[in-house]
């Protein structure tokens, strides 16, 4: 049964609906102002809520890619799709087109690309077979993406004492996964054991993902939760309101440099001046043990029109005026107190730990790969 | 004459009618929108326009009610006041009201106390004597911010060298003052001398002065100005973009401790983890010499509108959520490499150097008050 009590923050952001044959996403572009959760089965409507953000943040976008894939695969065989040959050419072309909904998306391809090995190892069960595997398939992501969060919360929660301030930047909430979160795990978790965490949420220009996304659902969680501007943070730090920040990220490099949504260097260089921890919430999916160091993450740059025009009824500035509108930053190792991740908290220095923390995850995968070729 | 070419950056911001009758001003309230010169000479409107911050900075505000009180002393005149003790009733009430636009705002006090005083030693010459004296008297004290902002500009200048980028956070520019900007004004002095600044403007939430008036006058100079949201400073300077930060404030305390818009202090912590250096733009009449540090200055605390509601359209934040909206800080002297006054650059040890400050602004003040003893 998928959670859908928004206002009191006990919800799922993505779910598949009761009978079985949609994919159900929370559609975020219409949050604060509205809550409304869309039903999709469609392969165009689906593709377009992934391309236009309607479901955003890559945990919750690769467990929507994968009931998404189940879904279809489900609706082809109720329009009568019966044998496996055609069934598997439609179900391709039908998660390519889910695939290229936003092309960096990295869970996006991820996910698809697992469904389909998925329904490609049960060929042979006959498309019902295959389709049952799918449903299992997907909702074994969505699990998995539950209880990651949540170990990762419990882990993170070790590092905070009750009634500390905790600052946070952007959203790597509930809204970004299915339930829990990254950075907001631990604060969930703390809540449920009444630790009474008074958080600060940055509002995040541009696209205010803070003020829209993270005071929306903590305020709803019955969070204590205070919206600030970007700008405040060294305010509330230096008044001594913040005992810890706790932020998300989108990738980590094998160093421990951390690229995560644009402001999260300055914050770290605030804690750090204050003398705070700053800790980084990252589940090991997002750990790319391929690059070195963050200087070799690429960032996105954004059109210069979000700073300018975007949300406002009138000119925010001088109209052709030049911006520069990097949508991340890489804050460097040395500002990060401790990596939070699902398998515990890495500390300093992280080129040992991190490569710790890669034969642990190995290990894990390939006693879990021996346990799945059993029930297969 | 009053400069009033805006689309070339060749303007006054504030000033009087070529008939000299009226005050001028440029309405920045409609910025960067609508360019529109008001011209005022009704008590209650010229009230409104202060209140209602169409005039707005400091030293622009008090060459503002300089002008007005010598605006509506022509008025009286004109509208058949001719004897001096109900003129100078008239005239007392007037500037009363004109002084209580904006309680806050010390130099409002100061411009409307100088121009009565003046009024009051030209008693005996007659109401035409007086309100030409008052003329006399408003354009000066608009002259001398033209004056201070220069001197200040030439100092701030030698800081810098040809083709560095220098930050700056809210608007200490042209629109702040008469001429020039205090934290603007080395950026003007070096436009003339084609030096090519590369100036960043952080927007500076929530009002966003920086994009809607620092951007805005930088831009029509002809200035390289590129907008940027707060929270990217760290970023500009992580990628070596930025050579110097130099902002306005708001009050300067004895020990250095600089008051200025909310995010200047996070501004200045990191530039000096980028090793930058950062000075602020204080012409001496915003230093309080009787405040011995910064912790001694009252940070106004705004609603909670401007960052939930203000400006946009959709809401931006959920209904209700908790804010918090400082709208000053207070940037501690340890992290302030110089402040730029129309006496020159002062430097660490502000308790030492400071005092040195006073004793020169006392030293030429008895000499101004001796040399305009003669006069009258």
């Amino acid at each position: 049964m998928m959670k859908r009590d928004v206002a009191n923050g006990d919800f799922d952001t993505v779910g598949l609906s009761d009978d079985g044959k949609k994919l159900v996403i929370l559609d975020q572009t219409q949050l604060p102002g509205k809550v409304e959760f869309l039903e999709l089965d469609e392969l165009m409507e689906i593709r377009q809520a992934i391309y236009l953000l309607k479901v955003r943040g890559a945990p919750a976008i690769g467990v929507a890619a994968a009931i998404a894939v189940y879904v279809l695969a489900n609706k082809l065989m109720e329009n009568g799709l019966e044998q496996e040959e055609p069934f598997m050419q439609a179900l391709k072309m039908h998660a390519g087109v889910i695939r290229s909904a936003r092309p960096t998306a990295v869970n996006l391809q991820w996910a698809v690309d697992r469904m389909l090995k998925r329904a490609e190892l049960c060929e042979g069960l006959g498309v019902d077979g295959i389709v049952m595997e799918l449903k299992r398939e997907a909702l074994l992501i969505r699990d998995q993406d539950i209880e990651v969060c949540r170990r990762l919360g419990e882990n993170g929660l070790e590092l905070l004492e009750p009634g500390q301030g905790i600052l946070t930047h952007c959203n790597a909430g509930r809204l970004a996964t299915v339930r829990y979160g990254t950075a907001t795990a631990p604060i969930y978790l703390g809540q449920e054991k009444g630790y009474g965490f008074k958080v600060y949420a940055d509002e995040t220009r541009p696209l205010l993902q803070g003020a829209r996304l993270t005071a929306f659902e903590l305020q709803n969680a019955g969070v204590d939760v205070t919206l600030i501007c970007d700008n405040m943070a060294a305010t509330v730090m230096k008044e001594g309101k913040v005992q810890a920040v706790i932020t998300g990220c989108d990738r980590v490099a094998l160093n421990g440099d951390a690229a995560n949504k644009i402001g999260t260097l300055g914050v770290a260089i605030l804690a750090k001046h204050f003398d705070i921890p700053f800790y980084i919430a990252a589940p090991t999916s997002s750990i790319d043990f391929s690059i070195p160091k963050g200087s070799g993450i690429k960032i996105e740059e954004r059109p210069g029109s979000e700073i300018r025009e975007m949300w406002y009824e009138q000119p925010m500035a001088p109209e052709g005026v030049q911006t520069y509108n990097p949508s991340f930053d890489v804050t460097d190792n040395s500002l990060i107190s401790g990596i939070i991740t699902e398998y515990g908290v890495i500390r300093p220095p992280y080129n040992k730990t991190m490569r710790d923390l890669r034969k642990t995850i190995k290990a894990e995968e390939e006693q879990s790969k021996k346990a799945r070729g059993k029930n297969v």
